[in-house]
């Protein structure tokens, strides 16, 4: 690993997946591995399962796994019984103590989409990486106009937080639980995790763009969990300029404190490796928006906007 | 052909090379059919040739032509020795006129980039869809904040512009050449087509991301041509914010007039299909970063983001 991480270091850290125009014969040997998650009712592959998990895995009646074909389906002819079917089973597990991402129990359920856009099921939270299907989250960043040029409020996440511990943050970011919409869940947000007032960010957030990846989870994202889940996301990305009287203040167990840092600090910070790795790519992001990362001043400009945008195999939202 | 344009009917038209993993069986058919194209002392593939096209070229001996594994190579040691491999063969195919693309001649070198960003061969821009590599180009909006909300200016093609006559078109846009920096060109490309003033220009725009997408060209790139060439693209993205008493002017042959287009407008002409192919993609990632279309409002907002930004096959600049 380098001490200095370049953007495109940096989006490598979260879009890790083989690419297969690319890398065809990677890309064949992992996906050939790899078990394919499907409902009862749809041919589409919903995500990715590594073998270790489908082995480990107490199956009910309510799944076939085939070995031969590498592929598991969560029988239910309605989204209702696949539900029912889905929640039992990972219950069971939680019960069980096996699988240590389910430690991490959310008690908030993540939709699966099928190629209508259609809910198919829905499933626990902090299930979601073993069955490697594509989750969703909204990351905003609050910045301020000022003398020095542009300024972003950045959160530290608390020691105490699930998931990369201490690092540096979006300013306002989560993810999109079932039943819940990109922008009333950033409003949300903003409001619980910055003391935002929600009229405020209701008027003046702007949903700029999506940066999508295609993660393999390694030991930060959850401290002493199975590393090598896959990890398929989407971020709606906002914007919210603010004047610079409206300082966010933390609300909840999130975020330790908000700093407003110059563009210097900022990249820096990505260069050290601070920022939470997604975080990190909703960053460049806004720099490429905002003309800050440049294709005179950035030498992998193309292949780092391509790779903010990754199409996934997946059905999407 | 619907006569109704979703924003996804719109990406599709410019987009529409298969995907290798939604699509492997269609993906692996297209490229075991398609000649890879190659430089002396590199071993990426830059480029995807017809079988007809790969047939009909008269090849000399400074290319290595091979049926077997569908290779087209161009020999030289150095770029300088490419380069006047490759200017001698168009300039002969050229004067046989054999290939109708070439009665498009520009005199104008478009590069071909290795894996390192380094120019590999530069190539006359009229054959560059012969050897399908990747070309750049830069498009800037020009938009005005009123009462009436965002306003964009929109040229019409000129009814005598080889490539979709009479289509409405992005404010400025153009071909990077060979030698020529992304910012330098919008701001030339600013003052030829559209009268902005370079200094202007030069303060004002910001470069916002880059669409790329491949193409498979039809009759309407340029009537009367070769269909089925393969196109893959990178445009560099530039907004311009102008004041309302800064109004565009025809500078060249390129574009018949301006007119300030409200969002309704806008979104009629891209609804019929009136934006040339390329340009209505540039407008929906304008659309999509200024909030304009929404995941609230698209329900293919997530397809639509990541194929405007394709992650191509080839080294790119």
């Amino acid at each position: 690993m380098p001490t200095t991480y370049t953007n495109l270091d940096l989006v490598k850290q979260c879009d890790k997946f083989p690419y297969a125009q690319t890398e065809p014969e990677t890309y064949a040997r992992e996906v050939s591995a790899i078990y394919k998650f499907h409902v009862e009712g749809c041919s589409s592959v919903l995500g990715f399962m590594l073998p270790s998990i489908v082995q480990d895995f107490q199956w009910s009646s309510a799944w076939k796994v085939d070995h031969q074909r590498k592929t598991v389906l969560l029988c239910g002819a309605s989204v209702g019984e696949r539900d029912e079917n889905m929640a039992r089973t990972l219950a069971a597990e939680r019960q069980r103590s096996h699988f240590k991402v389910l430690t991490g129990w959310r008690d908030e359920l993540y939709p699966v989409y099928g190629p209508d856009h259609d809910v198919l099921v829905n499933v626990e939270r902090a299930a979601s990486p073993l069955f490697g299907v594509v989750t969703y989250g909204v990351q905003m960043t609050a910045y301020v106009k000022t003398d020095l040029g542009l300024q972003v409020w950045v959160p530290r996440r608390a020691a105490t937080k699930q998931t990369y511990p201490g690092m540096l943050d979006d300013t306002v970011g989560g993810g999109i639980s079932s039943g819940d919409a990109p922008f009333a869940s950033v409003v949300r947000e903003a409001a619980e995790e910055a003391s935002f007032p929600a009229d405020y960010v209701a008027r003046n957030a702007r949903c700029c763009g999506l940066v999508s990846y295609f993660d393999v989870r390694d030991q930060r994202a959850a401290p002493g969990t199975e590393t090598g889940l896959l990890q398929p996301e989407c971020m709606y990305v906002y914007d919210l300029e603010v004047p610079p009287d409206l300082v966010p203040r933390p609300n909840d167990n999130e975020a330790e404190d908000f700093r407003l840092l110059r563009l210097p600090e900022l990249c820096a910070a990505l260069r050290s490796g601070e920022f939470k790795t997604n975080c990190a790519l909703v960053l460049i992001d806004f720099f490429v928006r905002h003309g800050i990362v440049t294709p005179e001043g950035e030498r992998d400009y193309v292949e780092i906007v391509a790779r903010l945008h990754r199409r996934l195999e997946f059905p999407c939202a």
